[in-house]
């Protein structure tokens, strides 16, 4: 394993994701991408007394179908890298805690799917162990509830906001495999231009976006028709046209190839989701459930994914802060 | 690098800490330890409108502090972890913001500095940078109000809780150097015993702390006396006996070279600590300050540092669940 460039990690002994699993919510079961997922919840509670709880399932659940579908037994797994967006990321760590696999906590918002994937690739890849696991979680009511005002209010939301997805993510690294590969990592770096408004999330996160994709191409003297597909993991409808935008005015057109998870899994017109879906389970089951079938079936040889995460809460948003952005990107290749 | 025994990680070319920092607040530099911080504060707000505000002031100028001793700018530095035990890490996330590195967010509450230690010293052995930053930070103020109670409630305190830590310990890991050398890493499996007492975390601590204890001496075929001293991150007074005992059980005697960061920051007499001190802070400013002082004037040769941290938050509590721990282990060696 190397550093190139300013910030990217070549990974010599490339990893396999050898699996992927994903579990979603009943909006998210009426999407584009239904036929993709594991398991398409028909209720938000998935029959426990709490969102909160609701949300362990499913990363728990997410996790055991996971290591179902690969095979590989949970004491052959040598560590899990797993995160979500609820305070002190109790899904995680409630939700795994009889997983009994050496647990690395993660943060990194919106972006942590991607983040535990880059983690897990790097600790087998430098030899630590032949599976990892990584998983990340989200759920519309708890983040609604946590983030925002109480559901039952039924607030108004506004057209640059996003809809967080109900569901998790998951995905089990091989040392060695068959690929998809792991080959690069660009880890990001915390951007804030300033945005203020928590309602408009994508105009906050596509600055780190962009920051991760010129960094990307540049360390690796790539350019965006090197891949097949570049993904963001949830910039939205808003973000991702700021993206294209901005990438433009840095020379690299990636208009042909380029689309966002949060645009992906719902449809605009008849779901009521404004500017897309959000979440770390955005990225996380969209990837897990469409993007890997799709490296799977060969239709994409190439992908770039580029999660993003706004590193922001409630109490800073009432304390009149900005919100920084972060994003991690990660090349898979066949 | 190779993983040995159930869940170690062996570190060939273990990397050096290079140089730590750490700042307190006022309670603390009432403490024993206080001549080893690099700086102590004189109030909790330092110059800030608010507790939040303080802690991401407090955690950024313990960074620039170790980079400044370090003699390494900050473009120098290939990866930064780093967390706290804010709602969605903010004082790490808002405090290094302008830092300038890729910053991978980590949550593994009150473990949490050691987690980054760790996943920094991987990071470097593998070959995939030259310098790696790791840091976390937590505040009295900011954790009773998100925890427990409004501070001007003056609540009552039971003899079993601790006192969070307010400060921040950073540390700087090169890829050569010439020591303290990160050797083994033993990163820990969440263990939960059905402990429900948030006023109570060194006991919902102690097993984790065990497990992760018992799994290092198996897998490296060490025991106790191998080290000049073993520290656990912040159990306290109640949640140390336990360990003592609980490790007595499995044939480890501890008694004589262990000791508890959180049992020693403050002077349990004259402070009305009552179980001791804790938070991410209480291991870091600990380590930073006092042992790291230790162990490069020799005092120490070889150092076990296990973090502990309790996984959980007050919608958990609320909701009649029990607390998660987690313990995480590095070797520290000259």
């Amino acid at each position: 394993m190397n550093k190139i460039g300013k910030q990217t990690i070549k990974l010599d002994m490339a990893p396999s994701i050898l699996e992927t699993a994903s579990i979603v919510g009943p909006k998210e079961a009426q999407g584009p991408l239904a036929k993709y997922f594991d398991k398409c919840l028909d209720d938000e509670f998935w029959g426990e007394s709490t969102w909160e709880k609701a949300e362990s399932k499913i990363i728990k659940e997410t996790v055991n179908t996971v290591i179902n579908k690969s095979g590989i037994p949970s004491n052959k797994i040598d560590y899990c890298f797993a995160g979500d967006l609820l305070n002190q990321c109790i899904s995680s760590s409630f939700g795994l805690r009889e997983l009994g696999v050496p647990f690395f906590g993660i943060f990194g918002a919106c972006s942590t799917y991607v983040e535990g994937m880059a983690l897990a690739s790097i600790l087998l890849s430098s030899g630590a162990g032949e599976y990892a696991l990584y998983a990340a979680s989200s759920h519309f009511c708890s983040a609604e509830k946590q983030f925002r005002f109480p559901l039952e209010l039924g607030n108004q939301r506004p057209p640059t906001s996003q809809w967080t997805v109900t569901g998790s993510g998951a995905g089990i690294l091989a040392k060695n495999g068959s690929g998809p590969y792991v080959t690069y990592i660009t880890p990001g770096k915390v951007v804030d231009m300033g945005i203020k408004d928590a309602n408009n999330m994508g105009a906050a996160m596509a600055p780190a976006a962009l920051d991760t994709l010129i960094t990307h191409f540049t360390d690796t003297g790539r350019n965006p028709s090197y891949y097949d597909a570049i993904f963001t993991g949830d910039l939205g409808y808003v973000g991702k046209e700021i993206l294209i935008e901005l990438a433009q005015t840095k020379g690299y057109n990636i208009k042909s190839n380029y689309n966002d998870c949060g645009v992906l899994i719902f449809d605009k017109e008849n779901q009521d989701t404004h500017s897309g879906g959000s979440g770390c389970a955005c990225c996380g089951s969209v990837f897990s459930g469409y993007i890997f079938n799709q490296m799977k079936t060969k239709k994409y040889k190439k992908v770039l994914l580029i999660a993003t995460g706004a590193l922001t809460n409630s109490t800073t948003v009432q304390q009149g802060e900005s919100i920084p952005g972060i994003a991690h990107a990660v090349s898979i290749e066949i």
